[in-house]
């Protein structure tokens, strides 16, 4: 049997069973990317334990996204190198290293977009990819965006984070040639409110190119940009 | 009684029974625009017989909406100098002389929202406003739009006939200094189609001084434009 | 270059990165308008921080909106002379000095309506309308409304504020010879809570030149009428 | 056992099997209210013989709702007195005699509203009611209604029929000191198209003692018109 | 000038401006009923300032809905005699006396529908009706309700209010000969949650006769039962 | 290896790839029950083919569901026995023999729920189910559903098929000591139209043990009904 | 008359009436199954009260779902042996014995969906049944559901509970011989939340005999199951 | 002025103003992809214009989605080399290069989904990128997706076209290494509907790396793609 078949069988095989929860530390292996562990209904503990078995079984990058502070504490007891990031509420267990190329670059339309925005940009840098920020430059003062062109020249795919009326990514999406992933927020009011109109707007966008992932998401479009530029050793 | 007490009087009074419709052939003296006939439900007759009490009665525009051509052929038969616009699907009966002042600019973001464009527009002009049209500019080739600010800027209003991402109407918003009216299309197709889309965005726009119409109404958006330009005496 | 030519590029030209906000303070110039700052999602700090900017590179209004109290006083640390409105939640840095000509009205339905129709009416003031305000005149007694008509027809615009049935500004879209912007408010409950029915009511208003914003945008009404009623040097 | 209890006991009693259909011919003994067949989805030959039964077993009204032409000269085959009326496609198989007392107001706002005010108007007379025709009436031009106010005055229910911002049932229902049925319709385009804007309007109307029953559902309105004011014999 | 001329003109006329509100103290002359306070947004003292106002002017019935303790207590100071009911939130300040006739049944499908059956037969005893309450009779066990007809049948009109599958309504209006105002009301959860599924079955009730009104609105019910049902002088 | 686990593995196995489809005809094997071919979007040839392998490969029923006269005539070609039911549109190419045991009722509220009665009824007798039809005994009319309490006492379980208010599902749940599966019928319109309505009446009712499936799926009713009554060999 | 005569005339008698609730004890004579307390809305006693008249005459299980902390102690002081499993808030104040034969197996795909899981599982053992519990198996780790087919083999129904893409169902669907009543739960955030998207999901699954309850609904599920699985004796 | 400084200057210059349409002719030099043309709404002689002056101008693919049959013949006159693709409504006028490297997977999951999948695999061609098609291979019988593995493991991009449940997207999500562009199809009926379901089903997949586009979009997909993995010159 040749490694290439092992490893192939190997994408199918184990995870440990905590009771609560059946970690999947082979997520790793498979897809190369770790199982990031989501906050919302977890205890501290649960948070913790789960953080424990990915940081012995696994090599990657270790995250636990929508984050309290004390499940923060709870994991860094087992993991002393964890980060808690406060905004968007992230703790990095454990960072991948650089992998260098082409940045992402993390795009916001408002100072209300930060917390998404941060959510994607964190992210990408846990899991080794260069970021590039780009905030407040939403369609109402074009020029802000114009002005920083060149961050838009550079980047290998951007993440584009918009609430309200998300114009902000049909507008890069046009002009940029990298390809565009769109990150609706909840920001704003009224009808639309929650996300809806950004998604809608996103979904429809004009320009070429551009793909979204659901409201707030701002971890999934980083876990995509990742999967997309890492080394590919077919 | 004075002139102007008179006039606030008749501000209320008569209308034309029809039988099937009450004509308000005062809303010319009364709002300073006359009625125009939405064509859908009604038979060719009905909508000459409409016309031709307009006529006979006020001294301003005469319009018919949403028509056909059998109801255009009937209303030709009472008001000879009227004339069908096609693709907007207009009858123009009677047309209010130019009133001169700034023009209206509509401006479109693809060849799809043609029709509900020229309905805006070819109303407008029959109420007197100077028109400059300004289509397919949508944000995905930006330098269209910019190419092209010189219309943007000398507008007293700016139509501005989007539908998918409705994204034309943020960037038009935070460009120019004359305020904005958004006319969401039902061009497009998928979640947030027959114009959900655009609509929610141009309510959630995030530049100032934009205000919206319902789906496809160019007519409502010029109407508006004309309440606003007209000379006032007050 | 002449000086119209200089005015025009200075259009697309400088902001103040904060860091957390770029800081569009030839906003004004572009547009006419200052941009106003959205308290939501903002500390006390980035507020006041904005503020000062805006206080110091513009000459004309400067806006909080949906502030809290801490916000005002942290504005009101870096702005002595600002006012706080505490129903609308509005702080007014700096008044634009009162334009003349016909005043703008500010008419809603229910007293329950009060705070967004407030945000409107503070607002037009702040950029130098005049405003008129005729409060609880919702068309279940319709001549509560009729009763002041003289208000109505003094108005250059009507900004009409209304919850539940919204059907308040179709009745006045009918009556006065000025245009009329809608607000829907997100007073309700059942079907259609949340301002979704009075924003229907009002994008399908029966009567002309009936324009709407998003529910409870009582400020971005106030701008649209600012931006039309200011005087226009083409 | 009284003849009070007898029939009380029949109210649960007998129907016809058709195979394809279980008349419920005691509906008339229970409801005092005959059963309305429902056109759609039926052949021509099942509307005529559920009307045969009907007009055999029962004393009082019959009637075919959205009964198409053929269905007609169908029923017309059995009950030769049947009469149908074109625009509400209503098929009238045997009407109630006239009960007398106070009229029935059928009040609608525009002319495309006429098939769903003629269906209620139509039934109402079928069963037994007299009823007043007051069309074209919607809020934009206000005094076309109060011109009528002898009519609303009148009446022992008002049912009011209207599209788009289905405004006019919270006008009427401030001014007039009957209650009022509302029908929302399905005309109109746009957001809130299909019906979806009145019905929202009229459940969340401001004036006290408005119902509502389904979008274009004229019949509905008027069989409870009928059932609140035939004599009531405890 | 006759009698009936003088009170048809009053019908058009007075009301009480507070600032804060517009009090319409003829409501109860032109449409028989007084105006109900509807109590959210309003400060303690606001609500007891109208009260006043109306207990003052009118002679009938006067009502806070959806209102707070420290809205009845303020009421009380100005109204010694007013009774609060806490499950409905409902402060009655003067009722009227009972008028006779025949009952008002309030049928309610579970225990979770309490507060909003009592706040329509509460009303509906203000406004001087008889009422006879028959709760937790729902569907699932059909023979609670068969064993109440008794009520059913001597009840001039049902108001039926339900919440999650809202079918009670259907089955009351195929079981009763009078008609069926039906209350969809907020319990439940999932899909449809907040009253949506309740009103969508009442709004397409397969029975005759049965009208609805918007979610949790026991009081509106009462309020059209009881337009229906006083002495009618035309 | 035992047979058993000879049975186990082969659930997993072969399919037969046509090109345009993989027709799974191990389905059979893995689930006890037949891939039935969905009609729509596929050329009668495609369906004809599919219909083909299944009968060589499988042993039980073959349905084509949603099946149009072209697609029944291409079927016969391959399958001569085949039968074609031409209200639900199905053709039936092969059935299973009836497996004896409780018939499955399947009831209906009204005759324009028949197309989608039939289909569960015709499908669970091709599944080899025994089926009692208990049609138009909708709530409305509540005797002609107690007068057959036998059929619905004998059955094992109850599929009920209901559009508009879909009230007739808790009814029946409350009634009988089977469980419901109840399907939603497009039947019906304005609020709630396309079965959506009844779809969340259903979801929402009070009555035990009642499932739903996706609107007008009467084959998945009786599927489901199928994989529950076949005898059970663990 | 015979034994079956009576038992079939008893499904339709009596109740208790509590004044604030009409208990059903017969639910458990006519369909097998006690009927369980809703918690919400329920003060502490009333629940007591309702489980004590049913803890007296019925002999079956009592629970009340959705329970709180209190209502348990008052339930625990008219029932010592009442078992409170707080996650779900389910009260178990008796337990109806194990009645063997297949298991049910409980399914979720995240430890977020834990509540709603062990709401179906509880009930179920409650109800009689056995169960089997296989948590944490979502597909985007497919090789932890292949890895326990042994349990999803043995169960006579499997109760899949899923929120956010809720394709765990469609999974389970195709590969079990068992069939399948889905539980949407309301997981996740974004378009769809709420379990709008689960559901959605598992109303469209392409497996066959896939049904569904409403969103969170645990206990539902768990009553089907039992209604399904108990022995029958026609 | 370096080569590069004049590309990127280039990047915002010319386009050909039709009358009609403003051909952005620049787009590929800009974003290295041609603009398609989007038939719906357009001429058979409009769209085969714009052909033309992309043919005359850009070196890249040209390519009109959603096309006549009428409108390929146009198109042919001016471009013989065009070639049309019947099942997705796709001329290809003129196309790339393949560009080698790692081809693009298109997985579909039922026959009924081949029209969107085609339009992503043919788009995906034309644009020079290699692809493997693996269609009808839903997750209902799961080891069809599972016997094609190699082909998932081989690809750069897994394009996933799913209706109904759009669970595939999720499964092939957590198998394979590549990152995932979902593609929700209109496939289905009753909830959810038009590509609802599935598109809720992939925004909120459970799998990391899915993003989607809208509804029935093969085509954005497939741009998507070309944008990511054509080479990279920064």
């Amino acid at each position: 049997m040749s490694v290439d078949e092992a490893i192939r069988e190997l994408r199918y095989l184990p995870y440990s069973n905590l009771g609560f929860a059946r970690v999947d530390h082979h997520r790793e292996l498979r897809l190369g990317l770790p199982e990031a562990v989501y906050g919302p209904g977890k205890t501290a503990e649960q948070a913790a334990a789960i953080v424990a078995v990915l940081l012995e079984r696994n090599v990657g990058a270790v995250i636990v996204t929508r984050a309290t502070k004390s499940q923060f504490e709870a994991v860094a007891a087992v993991a002393p190198e964890a980060v808690f990031h406060e905004v968007p509420g992230l703790v990095v267990a454990r960072s991948q290293p650089a992998s260098g190329g082409q940045p992402v670059a993390v795009v916001s339309a408002g100072t209300a977009d930060l917390a998404v925005a941060e959510e994607a940009a964190v992210t990408a840098e846990a899991l080794g990819l260069g970021v590039e920020r780009l905030y407040d430059v939403g369609v109402a003062g074009l020029h802000r965006l114009l002005d920083a062109r060149g961050v838009l020249d550079r980047a290998a795919i951007v993440i584009v984070v918009a609430g309200m009326d998300g114009a902000l990514a049909s507008v890069v999406g046009g002009l940029v040639a990298a390809p565009v992933v769109a990150v609706p927020t909840s920001v704003g009011y009224g009808a639309g409110a929650g996300g809806i109109a950004p998604l809608l707007t996103m979904l429809n966008s004009c320009a070429p190119g551009v793909v979204a992932v659901n409201i707030d998401n701002g971890f999934g479009a980083a876990v995509f940009a990742a999967m997309m530029l890492r080394p590919r050793t077919p």
